[in-house]
């Protein structure tokens, strides 16, 4: 295949899921990765640093977009509510469930990319709480609420990629929000 | 210093901690712990695998608590009220401020630590929701209220260890768990 090769990415990134899911990850490396999808690799690495960026890649873009959607949440929105509806516009971006699915089995198999994983979402609550402080959120609230909602988001996210759930993933994240409000409601203080 | 000595455990952790602090974590060797420490380099490994574990030790018996104190809640808790008790007993057990307040500098301060430092709370989520089923609640409530616990446990921590704050952990997670109550009661839903 030539440079010119239309999608390399993509076709890279399907080849890559498919060797980690038959061999494993660690034992999957980048000249499989590329003899599977057909181009050198040269042409992998022009489009990923290694083969772990294979499954991240695409998660700066996601991060943005977390910020640019909690931005254009209207200001009168109640802090967790403004954290849900960026995390749903995330949500509507990843639109193939069968990649995520894939990608998560691989991703449960190996401790290096679990902490990858790990680190990706602590960054996002990151973010989310510098927005909310932008918002004029005080603390703790903005951390808790950015906290809270990545809570939501991961728990959403393992229901959207298991094999028999059909809802959708922003579905999800509501749904775990509304549950969250019914978790807490039921939540007494000894004070 | 001979091999009787007594706390030889608790004054390695403090020379760690003082080198950490000087030096930085990486800068620093076993060797130069044992030193300050004034006990052989065979003494540091009798009680720790390596210089990463003296920031860890113990959190195998915090773990060991929270499950412990999961267990010990009243069936008639609700699912969050009873994962806060459980983290609530955690920070009974975080007596030493100071200690907590110098190694969160260390680990705020290194990419590995902070991994793991995720990582131990990642399994503190995991060990809760298995704990909350085996209570009887269903999913998606015990994995939500295992993760928003420990979220709502992270920020309190935060809290605690910041130079201004005189409340002690315990009573910070009782505040943090009140204000996600706050934070959800504000939450409005599209649906």
């Amino acid at each position: 295949m030539g440079r010119w090769e239309p999608d390399a990415a993509g076709r890279l990134r399907a080849a890559a899921l498919e060797l980690f899911l038959e061999r494993g990850y660690e034992q999957t490396t980048v000249a499989d990765i590329a003899e599977r999808a057909g181009v050198t690799a040269r042409t992998f690495f022009r489009h990923f640093a290694d083969k772990r960026e294979v499954l991240f890649a695409g998660g700066g873009v996601l991060e943005a977009q977390l910020v640019t959607a909690l931005d254009a949440v209207p200001a009168s929105a109640a802090p967790l509510t403004a954290a849900g509806r960026a995390l749903e516009a995330v949500a509507d971006l990843l639109a193939d469930r069968e990649f995520s699915r894939r990608r998560q089995v691989v991703i449960a198999a190996n401790a290096e990319l679990r902490e990858r994983e790990l680190i990706k979402l602590a960054a996002w609550s990151s973010s989310l709480a510098d927005g909310l402080r932008r918002r004029g959120v005080a603390e703790p609230a903005a951390r808790l609420a950015a906290e809270t909602a990545v809570a939501v988001f991961r728990v959403a996210f393992e229901r959207w990629v298991a094999e028999d759930e059909q809802a959708g993933l922003a579905e999800l994240v509501r749904d775990s929000l509304a549950e969250l409000g019914r978790l807490t409601r039921r939540t007494t203080s000894r004070r």
